[in-house]
């Protein structure tokens, strides 16, 4: 399979068979890509954060680090990652209220509609946001619990390979967000690139 | 409303309208309760942890914050909270799985299977178990990520009081973990006590 778009403020997601990999692109190194995985025979389970802190003893997953699902399985394996590793676990996906509440009036993309419209894409039933994988997100937390949204410390063509351990759809979102610099200063979100991998 | 019990690892669940507040008793001090809440009209709507977080900026409620949904909609506010006010977020509610890991062979009572039973018993038709808000477990969050699993900081009789924003169901389960500390050094599930309030 040849390198794929997700093209700025859009989601696309794709089959991989246990034993497979993708290879997420963060072209030019500025854009959050919220990311989701679920079993390929049962919508029911998916990639968890709740359940990953358990597992990791952490909220920021590594390298070599697997990532569990809600009945704490290993879906993915986090195998390459070439950025400074700060990737968000506790932040929802962003959705239409998020952006209200910044005070935008009208329609605005989002990861939760993404997300819907991927999956649909391909054909996979899943109505459920579950809480993401928020890619290159960079969200410091406090001792005191204060959550900060700082710019993504990634760099022009960092990459993460996730390697399936079960048959899965994973799902990405080039998140839309662009009244908070969490996309970089320049609010501008831009496409990332993937491609499926053996 | 009289005061009522949550057994030690069991669950109850209780029907709030808009304006009405439920008063939570940590007991003894050392119990952690795995809370939730639902729009009573709506099971698809729910307090959401991820949600919370952007909401508030801070992984760590605070007396006078709302806690708000899957929709960015406060469903309760957290009115009153003697207790140090560490509660935890981001670990999910324990399930079997979870107890299987730690090495328990047969079946372990856990808050998952709690939640179901406690929203049967009064006929709310909720099947997902979404990110709980745990009431009184120390989950500190060092700069690097790493999470650790701490005893409550609480005292015998803290409370909290949560005022329902919507008609909403709240969920409780008083934690049966008793293969690591998060109940007190003692490992010992106890019950706790709560009133509903004008």
């Amino acid at each position: 399979m040849a390198m794929e778009t997700v093209p700025a403020r859009r989601g696309r997601a794709v089959r991989l068979m246990a034993g497979q990999a993708i290879r997420i692109v963060n072209t030019h190194g500025t854009q959050v890509v919220d990311t989701w995985a679920f079993n390929a025979a049962d919508p029911g389970e998916f990639l968890s954060m709740p359940h990953l802190h358990a597992a990791l003893g952490s909220v920021f997953p590594a390298r070599g680090d697997a990532l569990v699902t809600n009945r704490r399985r290993p879906i993915l394996m986090l195998e390459e990652d070439t950025s400074p590793g700060r990737h968000d676990t506790v932040i929802a996906a962003c959705d239409v209220h998020r952006y209200q509440s910044l005070g935008c009036a009208g329609y605005h993309d989002n990861c939760t509609d993404n997300l819907q419209a991927a999956l649909a894409m391909i054909g996979f039933p899943a109505t459920l946001c579950p809480p993401p994988l928020n890619l290159w997100m960079n969200i410091p937390i406090a001792a005191d619990g204060r959550i900060t949204w700082g710019e993504p410390l990634s760099r022009p063509g960092d990459h993460v390979v996730l390697r399936a351990v079960m048959d899965c759809v994973v799902a990405m979102s080039a998140c839309p967000q662009d009244m908070i610099p969490i996309n970089g200063r320049d609010c501008t979100p831009v496409e990332v690139q993937y491609e499926v991998i053996a």
